[in-house]
């Protein structure tokens, strides 16, 4: 036995410890008691028994659920408008964005389909046309990866002049997920698709009928997916259940989902989606199309836009993502720019992914500003929103990728500004 | 334009196509039409009205959730027992399991715990005994981890003779989830641990105040943390809201959670879950204690038991994973172990984590074995059941990790055999 002998009673409550007054303290006040009226509704009847004070080692718990839930104590939420929802990015931890949590965008609501009767066709420009259920696409040989997706609009406040707000309303249409699903080059050879084929129509089952033309580059076919599974589960509804196109570092609309049709051509297809929306307003007045690739972006997410700093130690976390490739460096700036340090990034550092920095901080209470930019393997380096309009303008709606800056002011309210 | 200038009309429903019989098909029987009514409870009132045969193209879908939910045609859960709950490791997909499906083992249920009053307590042989709130941990520089965790009971059945079961029954007390937060080094650092401290107390505040020795050493000086993070959001009740300890590869009760006191002494402190469980029991009589470690395991999920195959190609696909590192190979016989073939590793391969195996097969309707058999980057090969029982006998309740054989009978149901 060790020092003191606690044996058996240091799993009881008899056993004054070596510091009976903190030990105490602890179970008096602490984490042995349960006193506020929310936690009583936490496991139904059971729970509602108990008064405001009951000490959770004096009774038994609750039992299990066979589909667990998050404790009712936990708040955050997507932010929904007519169009789309926001992932709260402050709120997340690692990489992995909880489904229930991550962004999504419609463009006429969330279909109910059922995976029973879904079908994909793929024709075209195939010699052996074919449908595909979801049964026969899950028996054919898959893959997972972790990767991001973005909305090209997402950011797109940065285009104009900053408003007060938060990084989930600024910033949160990306997610990342692990998805799991057939190669998309495996369907297309089972398709016998021709070699004349260069351009890929995907077609969604949804009531917006959303339709995208996809370049079969290199790239596209070595990486593509169709996808059925999200995060070790079937994809939920929103983000396009039973099936739908991943295309890893591409913009997030051109992942198609509720997937039900593709048809291989030999040009893009021009549909009404890749004119009325998803180009890029230049200055001059042209646009350009079919700019698919989301360059690297990294914001600061704790702490960001509405929060409240106290002075003291904190430690600085963001995100940082490129549609290019793994993230390299991100740096951090606390005095509005004039010097960066280095962050520390969080391994695995996966390509097309997410990838979590941190840096620790103290704050001394004066006025800063504090920033992130991001490099990727390709050698790209998130540039600010000056240089971005000097070449861009600010017409576009979409590409969106500028440094973010988040002013601290001296009663700690953080808030997003040009800088 | 392209070939068939399909235009805008790709996206409606006029254009016939270059292969009308295919499309129609599709459209009027497939992907298009929804015709059960377990659907038709997807989305609440509004899919309420639609008939039975709506074609979802025609009428706007349902609007998102703030906090989504997976579609009710998707039923897959864990099973629950008095004391634990299964992972439907038949159903993963990747290696994420999802936190609504992550095994549990519990002693006296789950406990409803407030994070603003939960509190964990370091002392013992610490000079600085200290008392941290959620919201002092919340502040300290984190870390996350995707890391297996495997109850040292799972796979018990291993040690008795072999019954016709499910994958999830014999061995879904595993499960792998990104996990955030702090370091114990860094909390035992705050607390200054004195240099004679060798082992630690950690303490639950759930009904059974579980509690385990932990011992120091620099693997778990390196690797431990205290988390309050799981897949991207707060731990779920199950998992130990607000805070349990992880200890990478340490078999999972261990894993201390609902975690509220850390305790420093010089010795292991004997707690009754040490004696009156949680040792391997050995064919001489004694029993090992601190038996710790999860060694490499393998098991092929899909085809498994008590699923019927028909004769044709599919995709064997597994998980395996080692307590000591990474898995390096992962090999599959069809013929009962006379001959072996190195599966498809999924990247990333990560330490301490479930790993995906896939190879492709062709059933040809004829009876046979399956099996797996891993090795990690220790050298260690996961051995057959024959070889396990020779050493260990059959007297213990954990730590079992003989290769795991699935007889496919004639009519293709797969069974859990000795073999």
């Amino acid at each position: 036995m060790s020092e003191g002998s606690p044996g058996e009673n240091e799993a009881s409550h008899q056993a004054p410890g070596s510091l009976p007054l903190n030990r105490r303290q602890l179970l008096a006040g602490g984490a042995s008691l349960l006193a506020i009226s929310a936690s009583s509704r936490l496991f139904g009847a059971q729970a509602e028994e108990r008064s405001e004070a009951i000490d959770p080692t004096r009774v038994p718990g609750a039992s299990p659920r066979p589909y667990g839930e998050r404790s009712p104590l936990e708040t955050q939420t997507r932010v929904t408008t007519s169009t789309s929802s926001t992932t709260p990015l402050q709120d997340l931890q690692g990489i992995i964005t909880p489904s229930a949590l991550h962004f999504e965008r419609h463009h006429n609501g969330v279909p109910a389909l059922d995976p029973a009767r879904h079908r994909l066709l793929i024709h075209g420009l195939a010699e052996r046309p074919t449908i595909f259920t979801l049964e026969e696409l899950m028996r054919l040989p898959s893959t997972s990866r972790i990767t991001f997706m973005e909305c090209s609009g997402n950011s797109r406040d940065g285009w104009g002049e900053a408003r007060d707000t938060t990084v989930q309303a600024l910033h949160g249409l990306t997610s990342t997920s692990e998805w799991t699903g057939v190669k998309l080059a495996t369907l297309l050879e089972a398709a016998h698709m021709q070699p004349e084929a260069t351009w890929m129509l995907a077609e969604g089952g949804d009531a917006a009928v959303l339709a995208r033309s996809v370049p079969l580059t290199t790239e596209v076919l070595n990486e593509a997916m169709v996808c059925y599974g999200q995060n070790g589960e079937a994809l939920r509804p929103e983000q396009g259940y039973p099936l739908r196109l991943l295309l890893p570092g591409l913009e997030g609309n051109i992942n198609v989902k509720w997937l039900r049709r593709l048809k291989l051509g030999s040009a893009p297809f021009m549909t009404r989606w890749e004119t009325s929306k998803y180009t890029d307003l230049m200055p001059d007045g042209k646009a350009y199309q079919f700019s698919l690739v989301m360059d690297a972006k990294s914001v600061i997410t704790k702490p960001s836009g509405q929060q409240q700093l106290h002075p003291g130690f904190r430690e600085i976390q963001g995100l940082a993502w490129s549609g290019r490739g793994s993230i390299t460096t991100v740096e951090v700036s606390i005095d509005a720019g004039k010097t960066w340090r280095a962050a520390r990034l969080q391994e695995p550092v996966l390509p097309k992914c997410h990838t979590r920095f941190r840096l620790p901080w103290r704050w001394d209470g004066r006025e800063t500003v504090i920033q992130s930019r991001c490099t990727d393997d390709t050698g790209y380096r998130q540039s600010t929103r000056e240089s971005l309009i000097t070449v861009r303008g600010t017409q576009s709606s979409y590409h969106y990728n500028g440094i973010q800056s988040w002013k601290v002011e001296r009663n700690g309210m953080v808030k997003n500004i040009d800088a």
